[in-house]
């Protein structure tokens, strides 16, 4: 089968062997996979001691072996693999689909039959394969760490990645009352479009003035110099979510800042089977369409790529597989 | 009555009026009274717009008016005033017995009834007094923001100040594992006498090797560059809980060192009434008695302070009233 592979630090389509079925497993075909910023940083040797693999983490496509009830269905696939039995925490045999355990960036795909999942029922197999990886990322951080509900005020930074433009559609969706930053103007008014009450873009100077002074969560990806002034931004008993650091280190931090307010910096990273599954059900119900960026044909991985970079990335890149 | 003042800006024992009852207030005759660390910095000015005010937050003394069935009994004072209604953080308009609200430094202290709690029947006075803010304090921390439980393996910096010398005790007494880290090493060996099974001198370089690095739970009341090496020391889906900062700003943190373990940096402050009678009932069910380094007259205060931020203080250092 055709296959998109990270072999000897560089990025090709190889013809490899298709997955071998073995006991508790599940093939599917994949029609559409969407990329994460997780599969650049692997390419870019973020992730020692890799030597092959089939990139890859998310998508949607047909079962062609597993459970019965499924065969023949389109399913999505959740990428957590050995999550464990601990909601809190991830075991430590944890990884996640596309590396070491070859991915989805390809025409098959082998995964444990309890991580298939029935597609949304409204949505397009695009849209599906969005969700996995970034909308998983979203759920726990928004939900679960910062215990989202209806009214509680919200900010997410960097809106147009993935993960904050999940967390903003779900916060939306929960009647949450929903700021953003962006670098973009244009992308803060496509957040406004989606929902968002307003926004600040973080390249101007005291930016964060711009924004309300008293949210109940923050769901930040980018750590650096800005988290500082995040802080400034939580409301008594805030809680500040952070799923990543692409921007580095925080700057220091006096902790009497923090402690007057009982506020709580919750580190979140991927989910749980069951948080998947409480994720699907909500796409679901409140019929949620994932926003698709751009889509392009598994052979033009190149460009793929660098739509996931772009700066004026809204939503997920997904290539078709098959 | 006698009272000890702090009024343009230095500390004296005047004689002022005593309190008058109003609705829904108590009068207790102050016995013993115990310090606190915001009673130094009062004094120091690090709480601006203070003209005057009878300072102390923490008494045991004898109910001379207020609810019928504790009328002439000994009683402790719950000093956090004006919660409100959330148990995750405080009111606007919440503060602490003894400043702005004169104390319980003085022969008679005013509170409101429903901060009247009965003396635990296995203490005598002077260590009953010694509970209300640092074992509040501790007990917030400890249990409803660290969920301390038997077994969890919990790490207490600065053993030997009010909040870590109960933060010791409280989760001894729950069956935790419990380490601590001193500037002393007398300190760490009495603090193995009440239960720890070990600890660190935070005066040595890699003092943090010295330590197991798989905390569930650490309190940290110093905050400084000491911070960025407890973060080292945190379990999977860990939590550090800080309640002060005497040490200063934290330094710059890489934050994919805590999101990938799941790990949580929880700020608490004091804490609500209802945590204050789960205090008390912890600590006469496990008959858990609060440590007092030393005892002095009212009219020895100066002494009093100088124990307080003496290097050897271990537990509370409690003034007689009456």
């Amino acid at each position: 089968m055709r296959a998109l592979r990270f072999e000897q630090s560089s990025l090709s389509i190889r013809d490899i062997n298709n997955p071998v079925l073995s006991e508790g497993k599940a093939i599917i075909r994949v029609v559409h996979a969407a990329l994460n910023r997780r599969d650049y940083w692997i390419i870019k040797g973020a992730y020692p001691n890799i030597t092959s693999s089939t990139l890859g983490s998310d998508a949607c496509g047909i079962l062609e072996e597993g459970p019965q009830h499924l065969i023949g269905k389109e399913v999505i696939i959740c990428p957590s693999l050995n999550w464990g039995n601990t909601e809190s925490y991830q075991d430590h045999d944890y990884h996640i689909l596309g590396m070491p355990q070859d991915g989805t960036f390809a025409e098959y795909c082998l995964v444990p039959e309890e991580n298939i999942f029935p597609k949304p029922s409204h949505l397009t197999s695009e849209q599906a394969a969005s969700i996995p990886l970034a909308g998983l990322t979203a759920w726990r951080a928004l939900c679960t760490k910062g215990q989202c509900e209806a009214h509680k005020r919200v900010l997410i930074t960097g809106v147009g990645g993935g993960v904050s433009t999940f967390a903003l559609q779900i916060a939306v969706a929960m009647g949450a009352h929903v700021w953003v930053t962006s670098s973009q103007d244009t992308k803060i008014h496509k957040a406004i479009e989606f929902g968002a009450q307003g926004g600040a873009n973080y390249t101007k100077s005291d930016w964060f003035r711009q924004l309300p002074n008293n949210f109940d969560i923050i769901i930040d990806g980018a750590g650096g110099e800005g988290f500082g002034s995040l802080i400034r931004c939580l409301a008594m008993g805030g809680k500040l979510v952070f799923y990543g650091g692409t921007k580095g280190k925080w700057p220091s931090i006096l902790p009497q800042h923090l402690f007057f307010k009982q506020a709580e910096i919750l580190g979140s990273t991927m989910g749980s089977p069951l948080e998947f599954s409480q994720l699907c059900s909500f796409i679901e119900q409140k019929k949620l369409i994932p926003i698709v960026d751009s889509s392009y044909p598994i052979t033009q991985y190149n460009t793929a790529f660098d739509a996931l970079l772009a700066n004026e990335r809204m939503g997920k890149i997904v290539m078709s597989c098959s």
